[in-house]
């Protein structure tokens, strides 16, 4: 399974380049994953509820085609790879109804604890959720 | 008649006070007039392609209650004031199913041509359009 | 007395008009308003120490010519007002070495006690520097 | 050789867990990369004038330790790689007087033509230039 998430391009996404600016795909990433999370239950409310949280290890992003102002983007989460502590998320920047990838990234998130910030393995029901989402 | 436009606050919106970064609140309400106007059947594309673009001339803010990671807002669209090449929208952040206004601004815009930037006549059928939206 | 600060225009403020997105020049006059506390010995660590913050109460701005990518500009900070409990900042931007005026804002700041967010007199020393700044 | 320049972090650079939001440093990697290039006798301006422009086209990001609110950041920027038509640069963010690295990048920016985005050699002067700057 993939979950998608849509985004417009507002003038506030945008660079002098009129395209948008490439580190503002990072930020469309993030409101996919916070949403795909919380389609699985889990918002950052109730994760900091229960003593942990994610925070980002590392990323790599590509930069295949440029989306424009007022283009409706597509962005999907996928699970690359899933270990106690941690998960590599892939994903992909889409125009909507098309299958051309504008922009790529692999984001490694690491769960630790809200207190001390030394990790900690993720909840057990978020880890077999996650399962059904490993990207093909 | 009043057009709304919800957003969801994620971690990119907020600062390290714990709540949203009030300059952000600008965005959002950025974000809602331009559904708006794609709503009236006026998309930047659109404008552009006719000659003519609006500029933001102005605006003021109050913030009266913060909005928070997770949250779910409503953001409203008026029109305050309406000239023959300028409109001044009232613009209202919510929390969704909340009356309580978290944040405040009127915004002034100015319809320009897009070759030279000068004072332009707005469509008359935008016009027409937004006459429906005056706030009581 | 009045107070500037060196700021430059970066991709990453730009929009695809080509020019700063008018929400930015919020961003350039807090970094200023940042600086000046700083020079004046009291930087948000020091006030938050001494159980105090401020919060930014409303604002207006006017925008009157745009500035470009790789701009020098400089942002001024003066004092408008003064309370026991707050201050209106003038702040205006310019291109280094010129006069007119590209931006324009009043920035109502308020002291809150940093443990319930309740207005709060400032620090009396803050006070009394402030005073040597305001607007003519 | 290695090129510095510094970054003050503001309250806009921050998000709700109180340090510096992670998307944020690539920000501050540009604005030493922009720095860097304007110090070899390349802004912007200058390089379009000369019909060419660098494009990112890939990046990754290690993210070590945070930055919070008010610290005083150095951004180193290296050369990586160098091609005809491409840099790769490496950067670290590092707290001003400090060794220890909080951030750190390659981004590969490729050099193209601004009338139709194609690939393109860069301007040899700075090829030669960018040669005293590899990293060790």
């Amino acid at each position: 399974m993939e979950f998608s998430w849509p985004v417009r391009v507002y003038i506030e996404d945008t660079d002098a380049g009129g395209i948008v600016y490439y580190v503002n795909y990072l930020k469309f990433m993030e409101r996919a994953r916070t949403e795909f999370l919380r389609h699985l239950g889990h918002d950052h409310a109730d994760m900091i509820e229960q003593g942990s949280m994610f925070v980002v290890h590392s990323l790599d992003a590509k930069y295949k085609a440029p989306a424009r102002l007022d283009d409706q983007l597509r962005v999907s989460v996928a699970v690359q790879q899933l270990k106690a502590g941690s998960v590599v998320f892939l994903q992909r920047v889409f125009r909507q109804g098309d299958s051309k990838v504008l922009a790529e990234s692999n984001i490694k998130v690491a769960c630790v604890d809200t207190e001390n910030m030394k990790p900690q393995a993720m909840p057990e029901e978020m880890k077999a959720a996650l399962k059904n989402y490993f990207s093909d």
